[in-house]
């Protein structure tokens, strides 16, 4: 017996990713050495490219299908097609569903009519519905067709739910039980499926109208007296969810309580899906990513080899606003261009003004966000944390107004620029902790998702605020 | 039967948290009339605010531990030490796991020795080595002097390790078998437990020598045939991990092939452990909450009520640099001061193009980043990302700088003043292309984390380099 260890997963896939570039490149030579025999000698065998392609066939065969769509992510576009031709046709479905947004797009536009309805049909209901949306409609009312009454309804109603609640993320491959037979029978019940849904660590015990009753722990299954009923050993104090529950508080749930799997249930609490951990875990990472990228002014997860115009869309939007932001910035220091003009010093240091509340204003806009999203800040404690995120500003406003400021009197020979500069310091972060606060608190109040923007909103405030407060200062004490 | 579903669980748990709000301010109230009788007409009932301590404590018991980790994280010390005195000392040690770091600290500041001591000693060695490092040497060693020698040697392994790697994240507690028995006996030998070990989804079979030789998975298990032995319906191809693999390539693992529980094996293939779906999912939050606090210029997560002074230290050292980024980027200007006083319309004009260089770079330095963690990017193609990146800034240099050069020789009523306007935005975008592609590798290819630092880095460069290309177009062709 062969133990066949994937061990150093992380390694092995790089190897598996340089494996394929290197038999793309030797491809591409040996299409080129064939199409001009003249090059070569002795002549290149006119099958060696074809030998070649099955070599890439075969490696990629023997990946996951998660492995094969990261490869396919890490290619450019011209090689991602060169092996998307090469991926059995069976697996389509598995790895569209894998690879990320952007990427799927590129892939299902090369792919013909039938080849798409082909791999559509290979996948469950709860599948297609995350397909559907970048499926062509004619595909996805085709496959549509070819499924059971039951299943038609499980997609309808998946397809019903907007992508970030629990609705459009449930899974309907579960099982379901009576609670008034033994675990001897339960047993010998699941003994005649072939195979038990993905993730199944516990069986869902219903009545005869589908409501859920309790659930039945695979582990408790297992050590229990055969002969006692299912009734007496499930447990009816339970997790469940609502399919308008948003997805993101689910995830925290999963997080919480440690789940594998959980119910979904309607207002009438009849069983109708179920949640399992591995959707919620992309979840958790999609939540991340996007949080991380909206920082850092991206719209969406990029393809890291998209088109340039596509790159450009999809970062315009942010740009845009910053500059907005910034042209008002800049007329701020326009109201002052008399003072500047009489000591200029005053241009070289108000960027360091505005950029040291827009870094302190990050990092208190950052702290409220986060513990507005987790639930661990209701609105009635702002006050108490302005209080708070104040005194933390008034210690570096005076802190590190007071080094600056001495550079300032040490580089300029004005101790009462040096002042200003002190003062600006330390009434910029006190801004800055202010609106660090009140942005994400009026937003959450407003019903608006805090995260969003507030980093553009808060170094707008220092920004202007910092040069505003910092040339009045100036034009009022100096000159 | 009654089913008491825990549904809207977000909701449930602000819920709970308002009415132990509500609990710890009566408890105020009631402690104050009680000290003081003459205040309340009819007095009032000395024993009141033992009743309403009872309450709170009854409240508690109801609660996950990882709901009253979660409430604890939510109040103030005061509040939260008032709580903590209430939750059942049998429950101590599994709260004390759930809860944040900061928040940890603040509990085991005011536990006595004895306290402490019964917290440790109702823990696993997993879960012992998670608090070990936060807890009083001395706690440690008397805890460690209760355990019996697999359970020690458990406990140092596991504490050799760096908290990061897969060796500190392991647990020891799991169901091993032989491959020459039949599912019967493994069935038989399973109900002999009084319960499985949490998220039990397989079963690691070894050799004589503890070498792991497959998996059993409890799915698997369910629909074979009873007769059939173990070899024969275990898997030999699975994802296993050694010890001292990084835990955020474990985690991506786990993400990627949907595990709920994989083996952790030494050099030798011996069985030491395993990794838990709810440790990864853990990992997985932890990874993406330090790269934001990073990004927002926070060492690490704070205490939301932390007392200022801690607050202070935590976001000391981003400012720093900040500021001495800030400072090198003020010299910049000084240096143009001359040109400056001759048109003070630079000083208004210089911040828009620093800003947006610094946004469009951090754009490129976020996706760049985030390439080289999820292993989508190789250093060799650097090369030619940088050429795309080169290409969405020179569109948005010439769009974005065309705007902007428009309105500055509207509002200046100056062409040429708007010309090196567009020229500074163009070659400002091209520099924060190339630092956004380059910062990254480089840090890379010296082994260090790409993630930490990158967003000040790339802001220090486009802030210096935009007002040292601003001006020194301008210096050469206005003055």
């Amino acid at each position: 017996m062969t133990v066949a260890f994937k061990q150093q997963s992380a390694d092995r896939l790089q190897e598996s990713l340089a494996l394929v570039q290197r038999l793309i490149e030797r491809q591409r030579q040996l299409e080129d050495l064939v199409s001009r025999p003249e090059v070569s000698e002795p002549p290149t065998d006119p099958l060696a490219p074809h030998y070649n392609l099955e070599a890439l066939r075969l490696k990629l065969e023997q990946l996951h299908p998660a492995d094969v769509a990261h490869i396919l992510e890490a290619l450019p576009l011209e090689d991602r097609l060169l092996v998307w031709d090469q991926v059995d046709g069976a697996r389509d479905g598995a790895i569209l569903l894998e690879v990320s947004d952007a990427v799927r797009e590129s892939l299902i536009e090369v792919m013909e009519h039938g080849e798409l309805v082909n791999a559509a049909e290979q996948l469950d209901a709860d599948e297609l519905a995350e397909l559907a949306p970048d499926m062509p409609r004619q595909v996805v009312y085709e496959v549509m067709g070819g499924l059971d009454e039951e299943e038609r309804a499980q997609l309808q109603s998946a397809l019903s739910y907007d992508e970030d609640k629990v609705g459009a993320l449930m899974d309907f491959d579960l099982v379901k039980i009576r609670a008034d037979v033994s675990c001897e029978v339960v047993l010998r019940y699941l003994r005649r499926f072939d195979e038990l849904p993905a993730h199944t660590d516990k069986i869902f015990v219903i009545d005869d109208l589908g409501l859920l009753k309790g659930v039945l722990s695979i582990r408790k299954l297992l050590v229990s007296d055969p002969d006692a009923l299912v009734a007496e050993v499930m447990a009816t104090e339970l997790v469940s969810f609502s399919p308008d529950e948003d997805a993101a508080d689910a995830a925290l749930a999963f997080e919480r309580y440690d789940l594998i799997t959980a119910p979904v249930v309607d207002e009438a609490g009849k069983l109708i899906g179920r949640l399992t951990v591995d959707e919620m875990v992309d979840v958790i990472r999609e939540e991340s990513d996007s949080e991380v990228l909206n920082l850092a002014g991206l719209k969406e997860e990029e393809d890291l080899f998209a088109p340039v115009i596509d790159s450009v869309k999809n970062r315009w939007a942010w740009l845009a606003i910053n500059l907005c932001t910034a042209f008002v910035a800049s007329r701020v220091i326009g109201v002052f261009e008399h003072s500047i003009s009489q000591l200029v010093a005053l241009a070289a240091l108000m960027p360091i003004v505005a950029g040291i509340g827009g870094n302190s204003g990050n990092q208190t806009i950052t702290m409220i966000v986060r513990a507005l999203a987790m639930g661990q800040m209701q609105l009635s404690q702002a006050w108490r944390l302005w209080r708070k995120e104040l005194r933390v500003s008034m210690i570096n406003g005076v802190l590190w107004g007071g080094v600056i400021g001495s550079v300032a009197w040490l580089l300029y020979g004005s101790f009462s620029l040096g002042l200003v500069m002190l003062g600006a310091m330390l009434l910029n972060l006190m801004l800055a902790a202010t609106m660090g606060v009140l942005i994400p608190c009026l937003m959450q109040r407003s019903g608006r998702d805090p995260a969003l923007g507030s980093s553009v909103l808060i170094t707008a405030c220092t920004d202007s605020g910092g040069f505003f407060i910092f040339l009045g200062l100036a034009t009022l004490f100096l000159l």
